[in-house]
């Protein structure tokens, strides 16, 4: 049994508190277990001017990621001079992922920043941000139904979560102490239908089988399911439609 | 009356969550109308380098501000390469603000950064960002009671508020519509006791008599009483106890 | 008595060089006690490009502070990667005060950018470059009389000094010696008119009462009464005509 | 049949040149059809400020990529102000690789970086600096036996290939061109045991299926297989010989 | 004797391989001696932005020096933050040195740029990577003659060589060991016709008299003669035709 | 005859106001014509980190050149998030010719830095800078008398002047109408003495003849004995006293 009381298999408890703020179209503040995101999702006018200079008006979307610096103990230094490694790779992750489930004719020429803060921080931040980025992001895209008249934006849902092995056991969505004591640490995005958008693995202490890589493919799965169905009950009628229910 | 159906002397309605993070020392959520900021205090062993090359070991309070993304329409561009003028001096602000009613060698070779993060912005931040600070910045003082045995640190409490003329009319704490229409925007802050510990008024559209500055000054005591109140009401046991009932 | 023999309400010696250099369309000179600095006004035709881009052609005026590294002793390393937080706080007050006293439709599509460069500091570099900043503006907005044919540019003449507490006595524009000693330290910017355009004290020892607040602010408006008389000493027929005699 | 007559699972043709400069203790130039990359192993006493601020004497290996402003057309920008995301994913990516079969308490207190300069791009040019990388590492540390007698530093070999889905057809060891056409890009990185060290799969263009996985991880290991024999040749008696024949 | 056996009046063992790579329009490896580098010349249609402003769309040729990390002993660090003075002053001089045998009318709105990668250092990479960045450069101009229909690009050839003096005597092409003995430190650079482009004489421990001044002249014109017949029969058909044989 | 009525072989007229500020322990005002310099020599103890982590305690000088943003219309823009290349190469060629004439071990572990600030620039600042840096260097070096008992720490004097070719005709400190016209750009530094210590000719528009150069060599040298004249005669006394009369 896992330090929190928790089988293999187990998700961590999740709240998820949608518009706990109002200034951008979409936002939301999750929590798995000792984990604290708030997502937001801006939408601007335009398209960025590398689309520009290609003369692209299809829409675009992108992720910021930050870790607010009283979220971790001890306190984590801003980054205000240069972006840490760790925060590029991450973003460009959220963006990827959201990106791999919009499409961007029908946005036309807009641009979606949905922007993730980290209040706290204890493990499996950046798939808590793809899995809440998606809520922000389908409320900003409810929010501009009126104006979105070329089909569908949304061409599915995505969720996101960590899995790993410690101590030889596949564990499902660790927490901030299994993570520093894992062998391997695997992240895995995929959409609400069950296909694969994201998948990397890493073997933070020792190389593993393809047996173990399979093993863990399959608890991201399961988990990503119950995620999914929790984006659903949150959105309520800003799930989009063609996404059935 | 305001647009708000406040009075020129009233205070926007305050909500205060204390310990609304776990992971540092000291954290608020403090929200007055449409305004939200999180205010966390990390207590790091050790005084800054420029104090530890003159052998000072008395202790180190500072402030840092920043502006989620989402927490303004249109989006505000993460401060990533460079801190924008309006930021540092928002942060040197609230660091000497808090400072003032500190006792550096009580607290001894340590370093509490009190960060104020804002999730919404709806004007005067900067002055929420002092009252819920020393919220912050007394509870993790207080966490520390087992070690700090030099006497009290902290001297004083501290709040701010902001006053401006509005249409030729002094009022207490603008709203955002308010302070786009300001003739003059005061920042006030004072100790419990009744003090100034910084007073920074700007005309930003007419120069403005004595007269008026006076009456400004008397609107910020009325407010930073009240605020004060709220500080010692919701720090409860954590309020130091030198600073009587 | 002061250490160089001044009473409380006297300001130190100052002297003014009209034209030092001459390339900038305004230059001038001042001395106040040990600090110099060289004031110099440069014209560009066009706006800055957050201006353009709201196609606001009204007029700019933007200050800049910086200090010579042989100013100081120490010697003052140059801000050549990034601006530090003072010099940002100070270029801002410059440039506010400034501005508040240009008539922006007047002015019309131009920039007028005010250098100000700390040659020597002793105390009080932010006022002397407020103060020496209004004449190379005015001599700057002198010599394109020709081409500003929209009314009056100035609308009023704006000057500043620090005032401080030192051993509890309120003191008029301080030296750097009487500057690290002091509890409270002012600067306030007026206009000729007797009209405050900013206020900022600050608490840097111990806070203060209403009643010292006052009594600085007398200080001041007396000092910057005699600076004004000195302004329009040296500007003559430079002097903006509809600001009277 | 690919346009450069390959079947999907045939390597592009790979020429290696050894201790292609002098200066660096390991020096290979790797090329794989029009991709060119020249890796350096540099050596250097002492160990980063981080592992030496927590008093860790083991040592450390990191890896840094550049691509040569020439090596494509058209013309890449320089990093010289920041180094962008993908740089930054990519040598993160190398460093992890080749960390992952380095024994760094045998290594003592020494740094090897590994530098990974392309001097010409056509697709592949991550997974070749780390099949490269490894070369140049064993090289230098070959070139320090008489100092490491602690043991084998090198625990494993690693090398690296890129699979993908184009057309619906998985190919391994996808050119530029191919690239760009590609649904999904992976990126496998594997022990000469056959074990996996990083698996990095990004749905490009459309998620994909369990099956589809599989199968491009199946590619992958055959091509790494072939890679593996050719380091083993390429090193000789440099070869690490606890690693077998 | 020198220590590699060469008289004073010696250049160094040079060895060309045009076309080393082909992504850029022209492209050459040079050795000479232990010194080692990559020169590419990229064509983009289009001029720099500050020429763009001044509506001037004669052509430009730009020229970027790097040393690879590997290229030394220790290790040199990467200039990703920001480039070093040694570095700017080096860049400056190959472009300038170029340019001066380029007609930028008959160039016409094109820039090439010219980068000088340095995979090994051993003395006088600067004025190597001159004598190189011309063949890439006038490759480049040769691969674009079926559209630069405005007279000859070329009006010259130019080529580089550094010159010193060593315990008293002048030394043709000096080597890194030499180089840090050196009294004066000379780099020429000259035209294929004789004529003087660029003298930089530095007195790097001790004053130097005209006659040495001189003598070292005389060195560097008899080496860059024999250089410009290298760079003549390496070009071969490419060749300026306009610069005679 | 030139437009300001010189000959080929003349000076601008030159004045020089020693001790002009007196924080710094060097401190000198330079006008060559419309080019007006500002030389200050602070001294600070101790050695750069480099210097420092060689063990290395002799001395070091240094220097630091800029432009205020008044001295040239239109305005140049302040370097403050990087300097600009010609900006790295003049303070470069600065401390070079400054330190060619320093004993460093007679100095000791101190550094002296040179502060060149650019009041008004019409051509020739650089070269003023090296003539004025001398001056506030001696007076620095001077003021330290009681300190320096390790013999003589100037082991000679430094001057500079620009010369160049305009219309065909070699000429003496161009100004800066004069510069923008010429074909050739020669900056020479010498000693007292009448030895070369910088010699740095440019060809901006023409390459030059060996008889040209030589024409440049005899004007310089002529220019430059005149200077150290006027630096002997400013100094007085604290000429030093191991260089005669």
């Amino acid at each position: 049994m896992r330090n929190d009381g928790r089988q293999a298999a187990d998700l961590r408890p999740v709240t998820i508190q949608r518009r706990f703020t109002s200034a951008a179209a979409g936002s939301v503040l999750l929590q798995a277990g000792g984990t604290m995101v708030l997502c937001t999702a801006s939408v601007e006018e335009g398209v960025p001017p590398w689309k520009k200079a290609q003369q692209d008006l299809t829409g675009w979307v992108t992720g910021e990621y930050s870790m607010l610096p009283g979220s971790t103990s001890p306190r984590k230094r801003r980054d205000r001079e240069k972006v840490d490694g760790r925060t590029t790779e991450i973003q460009r992750l959220i963006g990827r992922s959201l990106r791999s489930v919009v499409d961007m004719a029908a946005l036309g020429p807009r641009t979606i920043t949905i922007d993730c803060d980290v209040l706290q921080a204890d493990g499996g931040t950046r798939t808590l941000c793809i899995t809440g980025g998606f809520i922000a992001l389908a409320e900003a895209v409810h929010s501009l139904s009126a104006v979105l008249t070329g089909g569908p934006v949304l061409t599915g849902s995505v969720a996101a979560v960590s899995v790993g092995i410690v101590g030889g056991v596949p564990l499902l969505d660790l927490d901030y102490s299994e993570d520093v004591r894992a062998d391997v640490d695997f992240n895995v995005v995929m959409t609400g239908r069950g296909e694969f958008v994201e998948v990397q693995g890493t073997a933070e202490r020792a190389p593993f089988t393809r047996d173990l890589l399979n093993q863990q493919l399959a608890l991201a799965q399961s988990g990503i399911e119950r995620l999914t169905q929790l984006q659903r009950g949150t959105l309520g009628t800003a799930w989009p439609a063609n996404l059935g229910g």
